[in-house]
């Protein structure tokens, strides 16, 4: 990783804790048990893929400073509340997650469910901040975070993943439940970045952009998965070798460890190849897929 | 109750009925049983009262029908959202909504928990459909609803109201948290419908109607808090006496039923007061909190 490249994502990762930090209610407010449940999810950890992916796509458009950052936040609480959704007993059942213990554990379940679905909302309200974009631009970046967050995306991903525990899935069917689960906040967060700028992507353009999103959503799972079967559970701050032991499929136990690493491969240079035609503007986003790929943890 | 306004009640609740079934992902639709679940929580129960206060508040600007529509089905999302969420064995766990098992009980709770989840996203998916209202007006209701439903709002609510259990409350910190609980989200279903009309309510109508809705807001709460001691579990279609056995506090508990229900009167009578210079375009209004206020169930 270049030095520049580090130290830009240390910029980026550092502006987002602030900006978070700052547009999480405080603590003092009531009901401070909520608010304070909400922060400890949000605040702290995670390495903010996705606000990175905002930022970078940004590059192609001279994304506004107060349009990205709200973008960026808002793909960022929606991911954060389906972590907490997803620890919860009646789902993967986690008391793990970024090395401490999941919200329900350090507060209880109902303000874990109650600090989610909060989450939830404060993302939407941050993305409808008067004035961040042209209005109608706006709407249309609110009604995609919508449908990458619901049924048709990251929720109905999860519900699928649920239904497929203990039967067999082939890989069409796998990359359809990711294309939803982890793929469609992936793509919302690249999308909205190439949103928040004062020009405007052409439709060609668009197009490439999108299949570079969904590529390195699906990277990003197969990489997970392999990190899942190989990593620690104290590398990866969260358990590991878990999907395995719940008789879940993965690309690991799908096409077995090798393929599934050569397949991250494939799809990392298939992402690249994508964002040809964009020239340097597109840096960023190409060593975000790098990083993704070759992430060690 | 009158012919003509129990014509429009029964005509509003069958208009909001069909849109929800429209609306709503087919069950034919991935994941199947996540949208059975979301359908099965939100269609065919409910008096629909924040839908009514939508259309209602609509008469006072001639509400455009695409607009009126599009938040009453937030609202009303938001709202079925939440009960799903409280019924869960973590929250309230309770079996019984709308005379029927509750999500958690019909499906299972982790599909209950995604189908609230995902109909708090299609809510907002809803109300960000390109064109309902000029674009900046469009984004403020977003911002309105999202406040609505969140920390500050129903949700933050629900923690103030879990907090409060076996903990005697006095009468201000009881309509703090009801002003949450309950009265953000009639309040936005108020606000939201005064917000779709081609014409705007000048600064002081709207403080007006805002003290109209914050005051059937708590009308609305106190009642229920009547009939939750007055009324069978068969006539409520929930669990009857529930808060009481739970220990918390209600304005049953706080000022005796007959205090209550002088109560319940005075506060229908300010709402009443609040609209008196609108004339008779408020009269679905009056109408509505006269229900609000007299409902036997």
């Amino acid at each position: 990783m270049s030095e520049d490249f580090q130290s830009w994502m240390g910029a980026v990762q550092a502006e987002v804790e602030v900006a978070l930090g700052e547009r999480l209610p405080a603590v003092s407010a009531i009901p401070a048990r909520l608010h304070d449940a909400m922060r400890y999810a949000v605040l702290g950890g995670g390495k903010r893929v996705r606000p990175l992916l905002t930022f970078a796509a940004g590059e192609l458009v001279d994304a506004r400073p107060e349009c990205r950052i709200a973008a960026a936040l808002a793909v960022e609480l929606i991911h954060a509340y389906s972590l907490i959704h997803d620890d919860l007993p009646c789902m993967d059942d986690d008391a793990l997650r970024r090395g401490r213990p999941a919200c329900h554990i350090e507060f209880d379940e109902a303000t874990a469910l109650l600090a989610g679905d909060a989450l939830q909302s404060r993302a939407f309200e941050l993305l409808a901040t008067p004035g961040l974009a042209d209005p109608q631009r706006q709407i249309e970046m609110l009604a995609l975070l919508a449908r990458a967050s619901g049924s048709l995306g990251m929720a109905g991903g999860q519900a699928v993943d649920l239904a497929s525990v203990g039967r067999p899935l082939n890989q069409p069917e796998l990359e359809l439940m990711h294309a939803m689960k982890t793929g469609a906040l992936i793509r919302a967060a690249v999308l909205l970045g190439a949103a928040s700028g004062e020009t405007a992507l052409s439709a060609a353009e668009l197009l490439k952009l999108d299949h570079f999103s969904k590529r390195i959503g699906l990277l990003f799972q197969v990489v997970d998965d392999v990190l899942d079967c190989t990593a620690s559970t104290a590398t990866l701050g969260k358990t590991a070798g878990k999907d395995a032991a719940a008789d879940k499929p993965t690309y690991v136990s799908l096409l077995g460890l090798e393929e599934a690493r050569r397949y991250a491969e494939d799809l990392y240079q298939e992402a690249c190849s994508a964002l040809a035609g964009f020239g340097t503007r597109a840096n960023r986003l190409i060593r975000l897929a790098d990083f993704i790929c070759h992430r060690p943890f």
